[in-house]
């Protein structure tokens, strides 16, 4: 983690380009709730996007699926979420706060502050009790024809339930896998750390269903597999670390789980978690509902129940894992600049276009036609009001990887400067090509910067 | 809609092909709810993609935004949700099943049958009364501490909360406009119109600000915008017509509302509602919240409440409206065959290739290469299982617009066949020039065949 980025620092940056709001501000917010907006949009679909490719379509052995955040309950009472999924919670007599049992280490009074951070002694609290932390809403218009149902508290649920229709149409036999991005939703008392952990939030989960036999190889396979996609992206390596769990954190279906960590603000944290599920899903799943879900070869008649190894990411924390990289602060010419150096894949806005002198009607001219040309390619931007260092300033802290300015010198001969986000170099390219030039740089593979 | 269309044939192929799944099969389903398959999310994104390329990234003057599920629950009181946003609902005492009291036509007792269809006398039914259709859930651990919320009925709201916030960030002045595209969740009594109307479902909304005295005009253009858009991706024109509200049946707050309808099987419904909102929601989020909600011209110090027009479309419906106009039953050379005419910027997959024979291996190889080539750019499939008929009938069915067949002439003459999907027409092409081939074809202009 560069040095200056802080939490306060990128909520602030997030909210003032217009990434990420507070949800329903005006209404005085929703603790642990946010909002995307433009920019926060386009990074979260490229993320996503990169995701997509990396797991689905550079692969043949991936299929995608899209499940309903509202299953049938008796999917979560088989998956163990409606018994198990509960986190141990104590109340401060005192100022009437929750508080998770398991993180007293964060918790003081709101009404008696200890004077000396890190104690605890001050908050009178109650026994610990569990709490489910799925949300409960009810199917079917009045109480007594209506049926309990959850909001899904992970995506994995949905894919298993599909398992048997989709590998029969899908005409794949393991190891196969099934993908899904979607919004899951956890009732939890959060410390408020910005979108790292929040009420809802859109996770990019795969199950990889294979031969028991193969399942430690394929567990340590996908560890490496989503390491070297943050890499691919650019989060820099000495920034993200993998952690197997110990025996006692383990879930008690799993036989190994790695986290992949990334060193937030807040410290060395779970960024994505690699579970081998052994088969226990699929058989909890065969029990409940009276479906066999195993593997057929229909041609050798071998059955089996498949193993699963799971890579469960998310959306918003990965958004989170590369601003954080990419943010940093230095002095240019003796002034401060903020930018983000994202990696050109991930960054919101490919592409500016700025007319040096708004008010020449020869410029903006020149630079309308040149931002039409670019946006029909990538997403572009263009941006004629204020200072020029100003707009280069703003075009730093969304990240744009490169910027094109339509000076005096474009009218005399048809050359544009080009500049580059990373090195603050400016070169001179002939407007005619500036399209393929933005497309070959873009297309160049980028590293992070050394010396942040 | 083409003759050969019923609702059910459009399930079962949605089913056989992996498109779209009843939710929950494997424990009974529930009522009103769809997985999405392999093609399903490819065809969703897709129509995703196209939506926000047509309202977003091809213009200037909108910008995106995601907003939370879960907002404030003074959200719905200010937007009239919670009071108003009912349907009356009737119980028959009989079977106990729960009818809507507008669609009494669709009625018919579940024990006691008529004998007479059409008729409802056999049904005992109860006085109506009104029922909110938002789902409800609790925020916060127990029941003392929580908070009521519901989840999202609309995106729209989501929209309207961040006015203040994006028309800052985004400098801009009306006209302008916030797109969203997101889940929405709908507690509704169903016919059962397949994913016509379902639980839960995305919702592609629009809100655009506007000068009053301009409301009239961009409401007329949006309707055609947005009949354009159908157009554009492959509907035919004579399934679409444009439904002005009667009186009776707009909205208290609107001026105008007009419904893009289809000829679905179900009949002429609603497509997509363009609705002319006045100033209807901003001023009620301003009286709730006490934020004003206006536009101020900085330079002139103008400042008025913009007027709103809003074009809402459903990512579900489209998917269905582009499904039945797609769908064709044709005899070729004595055989039938189905397939979806899809415009290839909505079909799932672009380009299949297939070895002729798949135990030589050199075709495999050669078609591997192509493959791996083709998928860098599109969505390609390569599929060696099978008769190649059979290969053939299936990429129709999932609506591929080209296939690629490597043969053994391929291993003499370095040419392969590209069967259009659409004529059925077979041409050799090299192979060396097959990728720049395909994306040309991919790349001209489409309409739907005539004749079905």
């Amino acid at each position: 983690m560069p040095d200056a980025v802080t939490m306060d620092k990128l909520v602030s940056l997030a909210r003032r380009r217009g990434f990420v709001f507070p949800s329903s501000e005006i209404y005085g917010g929703l603790g642990s709730s946010y909002d995307y907006g433009h920019y926060g949009v386009l990074m979260k679909e490229n993320v996503k996007a990169r995701w997509l490719e990396a797991m689905v379509r550079e692969r043949d052995d991936i299929v995608a699926l899209d499940s309903s955040v509202l299953l049938h309950p008796r999917v979560w009472e088989a998956s163990g979420h409606v018994s198990g999924f509960t986190d141990p919670l104590v109340d401060c007599r005192h100022c009437k706060r929750r508080f998770r049992a398991d993180h007293l280490a964060e918790l003081e009074c709101g009404v008696r502050p200890s004077k000396h951070p890190g104690e605890t002694e001050l908050c009178d609290l109650t026994e610990p009790r569990q709490f489910n932390l799925m949300f409960q809403t009810r199917i079917g218009a009045v109480e007594e024809s209506g049926m309990d149902a959850y909001l899904r508290p992970e995506t994995a649920q949905g894919i298993f339930v599909n398992f048997k229709n989709v590998a029969q149409i899908a005409r794949r036999k393991p190891p196969f896998g099934i993908a899904q991005i979607g919004k899951a939703f956890r009732n939890e008392v959060t410390p408020g750390n910005f979108i790292f952990r929040t009420l809802e939030f859109e996770q990019m989960e795969m199950e990889y269903f294979v031969p028991p036999d193969e399942a430690e190889r394929w567990y340590r396979y996908w560890i490496e597999e989503r390491l070297s996609w943050y890499l691919r992206f650019g989060i820099r390596r000495e920034n993200l670390r993998v952690r197997p769990h110990e025996p006692d954190e383990l879930s008690h279906y799993s036989s190994g789980t790695s986290d992949i960590e990334y060193l937030f603000p807040i410290g060395w944290s779970e960024l994505e978690g690699i579970a081998n599920r052994g088969d226990y899903d699929l058989r909890a799943h065969t029990e409940a509902s009276g479906t066999t879900l195993e593997w057929v070869d229909s041609a050798t008649g071998e059955r089996y129940v498949p193993h699963v190894i799971e890579p469960a990411a998310g959306v918003n924390r990965s958004l989170l894992a590369f601003l954080v990289d990419a943010y940093a602060e230095e002095v240019v010419a003796e002034r401060p600049r903020t930018v983000l150096r994202l990696h050109p894949e991930i960054a919101p806005v490919k592409v500016a276009v700025l007319p040096l002198i708004p008010r020449n009607e020869d410029m903006v001219g020149r630079a309308r036609t040149l931002y039409e040309e670019l946006r029909r390619v990538v997403v572009a931007e263009y941006d004629d009001s204020g200072q020029i260092g100003r707009r280069y300033r703003r075009q730093d802290e969304i990240g744009t990887p490169f910027a094109l300015t339509i000076d005096e010198q474009t009218l005399e001969d048809e050359t544009v400067t080009i500049r580059d986000r990373d090195s603050l170099a400016q070169e001179r390219i002939r407007i005619s090509g500036a399209r393929a030039f933005v497309l070959d740089k873009l297309a160049e593979s980028w590293t992070p910067p050394k010396g942040d």
